[in-house]
């Protein structure tokens, strides 16, 4: 089975979490994509979204579903998203894609995160596959780039990438991630950072793997 | 005194604090502009300065003192800046004029921070007489104001103002910080936060108090 198809099955089963009469969450990425192509069949039930991308927000629109501003909405049942890697707690480690500022906004204010992954995602170590995004503000480069040297990384700048909130992304590399929520909290007080690809704060609740087997689901 | 004349005695106080050959990090504000004043008798001995603001950065380049991006040093001996409040500890409360970011950036690449004030600046406890400004994705103000609620503070929006960064502030008002060190690192931990104006990791190591009865100095 192609790693299309196991996406799809993730983000099909995904729908079972979504109740009637409410806001959804949605993340971005090409897992969400299949997301959304899904939550089409539910379009008359619920009352809208909300979007963690404009291009998320362009596709729910385009199948006639009301998209929300964050700030109009005081809190959603569930949000459902990707991720670049996940661990059997529900760490994950998100920001490829370069939104993770307003994805950890939009799932903050989520009672649930819905994680939908094909495996190839799932590791033991966030770091073990994929490197940590960090949002910085520009003139902070530098000095925030020497602190995740200190902290044990390798930095390196995401070349041609501004973020929408007008800042710059250094991804590190080379950096096992042993305490998530940990680590989580001490690059977010670095200062000149504004966000960084660590989920532990809001983990995973839920973790839906697309497989050859078929969805699996881990509560 | 007038505090005019308080916040002259702090601010040429400081000068002592200044070394031959380094890049002076200055902040800013009405007592930052009284040292840079003074900075101008030494500017013959000084490489030059990294300012925490775009009206500093004038001033200084009008005294014909080189400013460098922060981006570019690799490190500060010393950085001058006012504050809000400050305890006898030496924690303080900034971003009164929305500079908190790149105070708190700027700030964290010197080795000392000397904090230059007037005596009304000074309380026992941060919270007292100032609200709290934190910086915020402007997606995430309302929810970042229930979780500032939710530890006991009362946000308000500062109107019309937009950060150097494109960002909000929220004041936090009625808000007595009893653990400045710890309550920084919470809000910090907030989705949306990009600053918040605690300087507790960052504390001032001197503070120069401008009295009636001469600079008193705090080490």
């Amino acid at each position: 089975m192609d790693q299309l198809s196991m996406k799809k099955q993730a983000a099909q089963a995904a729908l079972k979490y979504v109740k009637a009469d409410t806001i959804v969450g949605v993340g971005s990425g090409s897992t969400v994509n299949c997301f959304i192509d899904a939550l089409g069949s539910m379009k008359g039930q619920i009352k809208g979204a909300v979007a963690a991308s404009k291009e998320s927000e362009r596709r729910l629109r385009e199948l006639g579903i009301d998209v929300f501003d964050a700030n109009e909405v005081s809190g959603l049942d569930v949000y459902i998203d990707g991720a670049d890697e996940i661990t059997p707690q529900g760490y994950m480690i998100k920001g490829g894609g370069a939104a993770l500022t307003r994805e950890k906004i939009v799932s903050s204010l989520a009672k649930k995160f819905i994680c939908i992954v094909d495996k190839s995602k799932q590791v033991d170590v966030l770091g073990s596959t994929f490197a940590l995004p960090v949002e910085v503000i520009p003139m902070a480069r530098s000095y925030v780039a020497r602190q995740l040297v200190a902290l044990g990384g390798s930095p390196e700048y995401r070349e041609g990438v501004v973020t929408d909130n007008g800042n710059i992304i250094l991804d590190v590399y080379n950096f096992k991630i042993i305490e998530p929520l940990k680590m989580e909290h001490t690059i977010n007080n670095i200062a000149g950072v504004v966000t960084n690809g660590i989920f532990a704060q809001r983990f995973a609740n839920v973790t839906i793997v697309g497989t050859p087997e078929g969805a699996k689901i881990i509560e």
